[in-house]
């Protein structure tokens, strides 16, 4: 190869076009840095599908030139896929403290722990990469310890910012890096990634402290017991639900497994600020009068075996929602999952449960930890990037963003609007998209990484809409008879109870196309599961406008 | 039976602690008089379930005491079930023009027009039903023509508000009938049902109007081809973009198959205004430079098949989204539609439209047809009922409902929040819940009515989740041998190019066991089959953590 000049490049394996499976490449040169590592939910398409993480085919091939992932702050979409990913790649991983706190607990139950090369940040850190440099600064979001990174390559300055908001009024007294940011602004940067994740909503995004106001002010009128409903990660949140308690003489006790993980972290690591004797075990609980008590629970996005979902259903093991309580949702639904938490809301107010839940107006018991178009015009203001890619977000998202990244003087031919793998290559002397690097979701059903792809999917969904009928019938090819059969099993298509001429005409169905198959010598198993397959699809089909899978097992004796 | 005192009863089959299948009836002695009959949307775990409609079981087995069905407007969840209910309760339909006009269309599809009685009302009418008669006032909604029953019963007057809102400057010029309302209420309103929809919204619902001039102005700007997609059903929506088009002296080509049956029967019965010349054919869209046409769509809800999601994805037969075209949605996502929406919109956006979607804003190209609390408290100020029932709505949106109520003067005790099938009994001396009646939904697949129960869907979801294993065996008894398989197909469970071992392993399980039962002579097939399940469920669990669905056929030679 001829001696090229210098040129980085930069691409995201997940994270642009979806929400979810955060992860970007940075490659200068023969030195490959990862940002992120996450994992999505799957679509309502993907059946029985657990997560989804990213196909790094890409980073695998190109393993020994991979110096290492940085993670920008502990949300699963973030740090989810690395169980998996460290597996096939195992380079060190940089973080903050509660970054790496809370990979810890993930990669314990991994049995990784050992294996795994950890590396403790703070915005004070700089890590030498191969040619790259990268430093960190903080940031506002939904948990703490949120860095964005700067990277230093051979042509200039990345900067990545993670998800974050602007919070002028923090809980945890941990401003963002207005100086830092500046600073890197001023000295300037070649190419800007940010978070686009509310791109859509105009204005700024509200202060974490004000929503603490809303819950203690339901903490103050209420008269008997409550129940917040928050995300585990949300560690802000907890504290201020914590602090409601203590100012309203109420003890907490938490449950849900992913809660009381988080919880223990952050008291560990020192990010929970957690008066003596104010946590309570679950048993205690019903020991108490009611107006002493919080429950701080998981399932505020109406998941189904949630803590919060099996008290609204009536089907918690230790608790009861009792007429008079009040529960607190302190999120919004995620999109897709509207309709469960409704279902919950629905549920607990039939239980005689006071629900607040967020309505997204001015005293609201919920604020996202994403900016808004001033927070992300603000971000474009302190960086003032050459180039800029939207990052974290549907499309329709990156290319607000885009917009909102025009209005602030970046030049149109200098945003460069992606979607996963494809890559952007940045010289001294210009930016244009480089070749498409291979992508993708790898779908995880309980073990099996990758071994559910379209056809199992496809089968998934066919067999979700209508059923299957499983034919079974013994030929005896010789005498051109039928020996036994056709017996018809079907699940998932009608009641059988009900619908006994249906099989038997079916049934008749089967037998008269085999003996007329025989007849003509058809006597290819594959062409006379076909002909089974067609008539009895086409008779079911006109009887019942419903199209069964039709599995024919024919047995020749 | 000895005289009893006169009572009425009032209950719903549908409508309540769910959004739609709409069905109220109210019950003077002998007489029962039913008002709407909806479908309602599967919920997702209605795996491949089309429609849902209520039970009718109680008015089949009371037949012949049904006076008649009223019906408050076109819309699918007031009228959608009847081709399915006329079939079993031959009876009386009474609607406004419009309403029959929709209804007719449905008849014909059917074949039932020529066999149903259909009577025409309008807010001049009075309707003897037995002993009860039924006078109609004109209310504001998403699609003209809607009107509130007033019911004169032995006990006292019935109000039943179908869909509503208060427009102060509606696009027809059909403004809500105030001062017949006012003079019910004046007269004495017994008790009140009146729409839950956006009972949680707080404020007035928008005007129509207003919508107008957003769409206006969306014309205004735009220099390309302009798409808009709506409900079908909201025929003001449709006018007001007939004018925008006609003021911006564009031509409009209706497309999707509702959308035209709609337009054609608001243009029969006078309706629509549509200047002459104005509609084009889908051909001659081509043949017209961009800035001259608009296409009017169906398919704001992302529907799959529709004709804008089919423009989106690059689909459709006659149309190509190009750069630069304005696409304006307006509508917004039905709960459980968000995500549908907003794929249409990213695909949108990649195709280079300029998309305008509802934000919910000042200027939107959306409003709702339902009315908020201020629009439903000002209904319960004019009607000033002695009992209140509210009505259309989840559970969640019928207690803030009966809030509104209590906060305009209603006495708690005489507000009833029911569930389908709870009965209201109302005399001169008071009001009670009386028995439950039975109810349910019955659910639509293809053909079938009511063929699809918990066991099919629970399979339906079972298969979806994890797939099936269908494992073949031929056994010889006498000799407790294995003669031929087993032979295992599966669908949806795994790749079975890359699970050979797997499926290797998981053969030896199933002889391993078959060899075991026959060894200890367990003849019984049913045991044969659940040892085989057993084993190798807990294999396959333990090694894939998926629980497909196992079919185990046994032959026996």
């Amino acid at each position: 190869m001829s001696k090229q000049k210098e040129s980085v490049r930069i691409f995201a394996l997940g994270g642009l076009g979806e929400i979810g499976k955060n992860m970007y490449v940075v490659e200068d040169g023969k030195d490959i840095v990862v940002i992120d590592c996450g994992i999505m939910f799957p679509e309502e398409e993907m059946l029985g599908i657990d997560v989804v993480i990213p196909d790094i085919t890409y980073l695998v091939e190109n393993k020994e030139r991979v110096r290492g992932i940085l993670i920008t702050h502990g949300h699963e979409d973030h740090i989810g896929a690395l169980p998996y990913v460290l597996k096939e790649l195992n380079v060190p991983v940089y973080g903050t403290k509660l970054t790496l706190g809370l990979l810890e607990n993930k990669l314990r139950e991994a049995n990784m722990l050992n294996g795994t090369k950890r590396i403790l940040v703070n915005s004070e850190s700089k890590v030498k990469l191969g040619r790259l440099t990268a430093t960190f600064f903080k940031t506002n979001h939904s948990i703490p310890d949120s860095v964005g990174i700067c990277l230093e390559t051979s042509v200039g300055t990345i900067v990545h910012t993670g998800d974050f908001k602007f919070d002028q009024t923090p809980v945890n007294g941990q401003y963002a890096d207005y100086y830092k940011m500046a600073q890197i602004g001023e000295r300037g940067v070649l190419c800007l990634l940010s978070d686009s994740t509310n791109a859509e909503r105009p204005g700024f995004t509200g202060s974490e402290k004000d929503v603490g106001e809303a819950i203690n002010d339901v903490f103050h009128k209420a008269t008997q017991r409550i129940i917040v409903a928050t995300f585990a990660s949300n560690m802000h949140r907890v504290q201020q639900v914590i602090d409601a308690a203590e100012k309203n003489h109420r003890k907490v006790c938490i449950i849900g497994r992913s809660m009381v993980n988080v919880v223990n972290i952050g008291i560990e690591l020192g990010y929970l600020r957690v008066p003596d004797g104010i946590l309570i075990e679950p048993d205690e609980v019903n020991r108490l009068p009611a107006h002493e008590v919080v429950i701080l629970s998981t399932g505020s996005q109406g998941e189904r075996m949630s803590a919060l979902a099996r008290m609204a259903s009536g089907s918690h093991r230790k608790f009861e929602i009792m007429p008079g309580d009040t529960v607190i949702i302190a999120a919004t639904p995620i999109p897709g999952n509207e309709k469960y938490v409704a279902r919950t809301v629905d549920q607990l107010f039939r239980l005689g449960a006071n629900v607040v839940y967020s309505s997204g107006g001015a005293h609201s018991v919920h604020v996202s930890g994403h900016g808004s178009q001033e927070d992300l015009k603000l971000m474009l203001n302190l960086m003032k990037p050459k180039y800029f890619i939207p990052i974290h977000g549907e499309y329709r998202m990156l290319r607000v963003h885009a917009q909102l990244a025009e209005s602030t003087g970046v030049k149109p031919e200098n945003v460069f609007i992606c979607d996963i793998g494809d890559s952007v290559e940045i010289t001294k002397d210009g930016a244009r998209f480089g070749p498409k690097l291979p992508t993708g979701n790898i779908l995880i059903d309980g073990l099996g990484v990758g071994d559910v792809g379209n056809i199992v999917l496809r089968d998934r969904k066919l067999l979700s809409q209508d059923g299957i009928l499983v034919v079974v019938v013994t030929l005896s090819k010789q005498k051109g008879t039928i020996l036994s059969g056709p017996d018809i099993i079907s699940r998932g298509f009608v009641y059988v109870r009900e619908s006994e001429k249906l099989l038997e005409e079916a049934n008749e169905i089967v037998s008269e196309t085999l003996e007329k198959c025989m007849d003509d010598n058809v006597n290819e198993w594959a062409s006379l599961k076909t002909s089974v397959r067609e008539e009895l699809g086409r008779y079911l089909y006109e009887k019942t406008r419903r199209r069964p899978m039709i599995l024919p097992i024919i047995m020749e004796v």
